[in-house]
């Protein structure tokens, strides 16, 4: 158990490695060259061009002016100054309303922080009987102030009580402040975009088959008869899956006849030659450049043929169709109703727009989707419960004696005492952590085999699943040691009212450990994510090798996007963190605080200057966000009831009940209440617009705008060869427009990014 | 623990008690003077009329004919003999599928018990190792037919976990074919019904108040703008509460009134006097029949101004309105969609038809309701788990000390031993048994108090409480001896893998009490329902003192109806006592066959000559019904579970696990495939429905049909003066066919009643 002091040191250490992040981060910013790695945002807005094409050679790389570096914390400043209207328009609905997350946290924990060192921390450490003449190695000074200073049976844990009901009443509101707030964010988001696709679209699955029909003619007459004031215009969906695997391929080796050209021109000597076998380790010998180029005229050949296939053969059309309408009210109408009295055909729903959709899982038919369902249920629960197990395994095959067994010709090199160390200390905790890192991967694996239809949901999904792994192996795992199999073993043998128990006692003790998680996890973990060294070196690498043209230097870059499925759920645990521990021992709470504050600032920083998000789903996240919270809040109650209890104040548990019951009636109270707005589309909202639209544009040609936004991508030839002409063809045009924003960058690189961003939002505005 | 002669001895005397009742029955349906007691659905058909009216004088009275009494059972075959369809077209939906859930269990069951008594039977019975030697009172012959019977860790057991997979597969078989023919008769149905104003009409509750119009123009406004193709007319709701409650006064004097006066003819030399006050037992003393006669002019006038006073005051309005379209489509669609973004106003629902309308719950707001919800969810587990505690106050007060300490000039009384002997032995089980008698209304005050709008889901809601408190306390409360909150308390300190242990270990032991228990509920009780005792003596008080006309006599008769809120619970119980005995005690089967066999004729003959249903839902409950005979599937998975870990068989806990996975799962694959058919309407339906009527009736006035369709019962003027002045003025006009239904009916009540039963279907048929 750490003293005062032993955390004293963690933060320090955690402060300066985050000031180090920081720091980095300070100065690579400020480099021309690093430009497109920091600020990719504006350059995929088009109203910043590289700061490396003007100047002397020197400053194209390097920026000597040192008066930016003395500055060189106001990004934060700057970072703030956006207001929120302009973000949304900006970085988007998602983006904008995920940052309010943090802002949240900070508004239901600063008041509690306020009250908890107000009341409770008094109540706790004038109450000094229990600790003082226990000289135990498991309580430290940090324990004098939380709840275990307080002997059983006290009248003092009356305060606690209370407080407990100050927290919750103070949560709830602000949750339901704040989902009233995004849900009028979302409504009024939704009304102020401009005409898109997906207002006038709904996705329709499982359309049954018809010996007479084409899945095209069928969808169209279904329509015309069931909606025929409405409909207007319908898209089948093509199984171009193999299409996109060759575009995808060709790309490749486009990149690599890329890489090996840029080597021969440096070096015209040296002969580039590979290997046509496995992983270019085996096989012939043969000229890269020479094997590249045929491979590519193959590919195209072969995309040219699967692409007729495709549009011509009827097989390659799934059962599921984009049917537009001529009204937004028409396609909100059909989006919410039910079409056939067989409710597993015809299924329709809201569209996602054209760049969320995930064109792989549109035509699954219904009883499939409820048998993936289910045994992606249980694939997460024994995921959650038993992944120990195989990694137990694979650890016990990683260590001297498992490789000695299997790999005997390894024998000399292991009995090296270094490498020995090596196996012994590292290989079973790196087997863990690769795990750790491919586990989000495998859990969107699940969500895409659950069949979800859109981007959105796929994060959505995979979030929900992270959130239950996190919560049952970080956070419970740490309370009490032992794996989660350990653990489920044992609540299966203990009594419901005996697992609050046995869980609350132990979580004073483990304040320490998660103050220091929230260091190393939270603080110096959000200045790492702002450094951004990974696309930092990828992006030199890159452009190193396969940089030629504008239009590569723009692939070369990587905004990246808010990661929605992992950095929620974590972001969620700080929210258990809080809650948990509001009542038990307040002297986490500044440290929740201080990560909330920073994180908010490094993420509004990132997607006003780095981030490009993949899809924009308007926000549809939040009544997950609100969820798990209110999960964090009824925990918090469980676990409040078990440590009370062991403290022979078993009294307040009919009070704590009431709490727990007047949590979930407001989780229920607000679905009823605010979760339409996120699933439905209101008619009222769809008249207005669809009246304006009419008034405005009576001439507009609704159908011709529609006609192909539902195409799959790979099919409307925005591969990246015409992109590249396309991109030639810009250049002339805009050369002028160009050449004003490169002017003024210039500006903005040798200035303080304060001014930067000035410039920025005054081209924004313009 | 009873042995086999216990179980016949029981078994003989319920046949008996069944056997009177049903002798009982055959006599009484067969006097002229019952008629209208065992066949009130034919009179209010308008088809059957009293056989009293011809004939001599006795024979108006006791039927003589002497060879009717000799087939006094042939009511059995003459009630399987009218055809499904035609069923439906008699009885409505509701009561057609309502049967097919005892048909549903003689489909589980039949083969169940085949099963089990081919294969288990012979396993336990030959594996007379344990109960052999064990001298004990707990066990007994049946025993040796049940699972007891095999010693622990017997290789046995397999037959048991396969015989349970082969049970689970069945019934889950068995529910999908129901549930899709059950949700294939309701969409006939409702396509076949004949144009309904419902059809067109959608509730809208919590329209929000406008300063400057009123709800009417505002709710017309609203559904013109966001509606404009659909949109035909609305009906405010008026709060006619008052009014009603006018007219039920005036009603019951009315009948005091005819009371009196029928004393009075009697008896014309006795001045019929009553007293004023609180209930007639203090205050002057008047003429009775001039008393009643100025009171119901009183009224009559108060009701006049009522109604005047509610139709003018705009305060009389509430927030809710039933809005009609101009088509089933426009209906169907605006039912199903969201209208305004405040998800909490303009809620829009399937209207019920107008006689399932509940009134008095249109116009609570939303978070009121929330409200309500929550204070009843509280409430219901508090009077499920905890209802024995008051229970045990009254009964205490109701003990000899009780009512000597608080009554104390009783004591004389007490002392007496009869009184004394009584009180003891009786008094606590009246208690409970007038509680229990309360309880269906207690539960259905609370779903009123919850909010619900129509009579099908209030009857619905009170089948779920009731439901739950029949499982806790009848079920689980007979397996584990003790009241309900010790039942809790001793769950909440017990582990959840000990919970199924210590209830599957006492299971064997309680079949014969449940033998027991089918015997007494079910055989007996089925036969009371036929003989309608309470009705026969309501109606024979009610036709000396209060009929005077025809409709008097009409009003007279009760006809009573499914009591769906009552007895579908009660029934689940015997699926829940079959499931669970299925593979642990088999011999229980062929009591529960039984049951069904013979309350699905009970049944059939009452929905057939006597029910008439209050409202028609169209079968909506069967969701409802599927997912309880499921729950019931998946408790005794548990049970079975907990018995074989007792039983050192506890290997074959995953197995079973994996069958209740299964069916949590088919529950949740039945919910999206099916139940939207009994909650949505769909669209493609809608358009058929539309276009055959738009062609065949093309000028047919539907704003003219719809007009007053949603009023208000009390202000259509339908109140009894009225009717009954309808009713003379009928009679005259109907002399001729009344004249022909007499006389046939008077063949039918001399004849069989097969023969009834042909003459009524050929009256039907023309």
């Amino acid at each position: 158990m750490a003293s005062v002091q032993d955390i004293s040191v963690s933060a320090v250490i955690n402060l300066i490695s985050a000031l180090v992040f920081l720091l980095a981060f300070a100065i690579a910013r400020l480099q021309p060259i690093n430009d497109r790695v920091y600020f990719p945002k504006w350059y995929l807005k088009g109203i910043r061009a590289s700061p490396r094409s003007s100047g002397s050679f020197v400053n194209k790389f390097v920026n000597l002016d040192l008066r930016t570096y003395i500055r060189f914390l106001n990004w934060m400043p700057a970072a703030l100054k956006m207001p929120e209207q302009e973000l949304i328009g900006h970085a988007g609905l998602d983006s904008a309303v995920y940052i309010r997350i943090y802002l949240l946290g900070l508004k239901i924990f600063v008041p509690i922080t306020l009250l908890s060192f107000a009341v409770l921390v008094p109540v706790n450490w004038t109450s000094g009987e229990t600790l003082d003449h226990i000289e135990d190695l498991t309580f430290s000074n940090i324990d004098k102030l939380s709840i275990s200073n307080i002997p059983s049976g006290s009248k003092r844990f009356w305060a606690h009580v209370v407080m407990a009901y100050v927290y919750t009443f103070w949560t709830l509101y602000i949750l339901y402040k704040e989902y009233k707030k995004i849900s009028t964010m979302r409504l009024d988001f939704l009304a102020s975009e401009k005409r898109r696709p997906d207002q006038f679209t709904v996705l329709v699955r499982n359309v049954p088959p018809d010996p007479d029909e084409s899945v095209s003619k069928h969808v169209e007459h279904f329509f015309r008869v069931n909606h025929s004031d409405h409909y207007l215009t319908q898209q089948v969906v093509y199984n171009a899956n193999k299409l996109a695997k060759l575009v995808e391929k060709k790309k490749s080796n486009h990149n690599w006849l890329t890489y090996y050209q840029t080597k021969y021109e440096r070096d015209p000597e040296k002969k580039q030659k590979i290997k046509t076998g496995f992983w270019g380790l085996c096989g012939k010998s043969v000229d890269a450049i020479d094997y590249y180029t045929t491979e590519i005229e193959k590919l195209t050949k072969e995309e040219a043929e699967e692409r007729e296939k495709v549009k011509s053969d009827p097989n390659a059309i799934v059962s599921a169709a984009f049917v537009s309408f001529n009204s937004r009210w028409g396609a909100a109408v059909c989006a919410q109703t039910q079409q056939s009295r067989n409710s597993t055909i015809w299924l329709t729903e809201w569209a996602p727009e054209p760049r969320d959709v995930y064109w792989d899982n549109l035509s699954i038919p219904y009883i499939q989707l409820s048998v993936r369902r289910l045994l992606m249920a249980v694939a997460l629960f024994f995921l959650t419960f038993f992944f120990m197990i195989p990694i137990g395994f694979v650890q016990a095959f990683a260590s001297i004696d498992g490789i000695r067994k299997v790999l005997p010709f390894l024998k000399p090199l292991i009995d090296m005492d270094f490498v020995k160390s090596f196996v012994q200390g590292f290989l079973p905790g790196i087997v863990l952590k690769i795990f750790l890192i491919l586990l989000p991967m495998i859990l969107m694996i699940m969500s895409k085999i659950e069949g979800f239809t859109s981007l959105s949901s796929l994060d959505r999904r995979s979030a929900a699943k992270y959130h239950l792994f996190v919560i049952v192996n970080v956070f419970f795992g740490s309370i009490i040691t032992g794996a989660a199999f350990e653990q489920l073993d044992r609540f299966l043998h203990q009594s419901p009212t005996e697992i609050p128990k046995t869980i609350g006692v132990t979580l004073p003790m483990k304040a320490t450990f998660f103050i220091t998680f929230i260091m190393v996890d939270g603080w110096a973990g959000i200045a790492a994510e702002i450094l951004r060294l990974v696309p930092l070196i990828m992006f030199h690498i890159k452009n190193t090798f396969l940089v030629k043209t504008e239009h590569d230097r723009e692939e070369a870059m990587d905004p990246g996007s808010l990661n929605f499925s992992v950095s929620e759920p974590r972001l969620q645990l700080y929210f258990l963190l809080g809650l948990v521990y509001s009542v038990v021992t307040p002297i986490l709470l500044p440290f929740i605080i201080i990560f909330f504050a920073f994180s908010f600032m490094v993420f509004r920083h990132q997607i006003i200057n780095v981030y490009d998000q993949k899809y924009e789903s308007g926000a549809s996240f939040w009544p997950d966000v609100n969820r798990r919270i209110l999960i964090g809040l009824v925990i918090s109650h469980l676990l409040l009831i078990g440590l009370l209890s062991t403290k022979d104040a078993s009294q307040s548990t009919p009070l704590l009940i009431v709490l727990t019951v007047l949590t979930i009636w407001f989780h229920k109270f607000c679905k009823g209440r605010f979760e339409s707005v996120f699933v439905k589309f209101p008619l009222q909202d769809a008249v207005v617009k669809d009246t304006v639209e009419r008034t405005t544009e009576p001439n507009f040609n609704l159908k011709e705008y529609l006609q192909d936004a539902y195409l799959h991508p790979v099919l409307k030839g925005v591969d990246f060869e015409v992109l590249k002409e396309l991109d030639d063809e810009e250049k002339n045009s805009l050369v002028a427009t160009k050449r004003t924003s490169r002017r003024s960058s210039k500006t903005v690189s040798n200035g303080t990014s304060e001014d930067q961003k000035m410039v920025s939002e005054i081209q924004l505005v313009f």
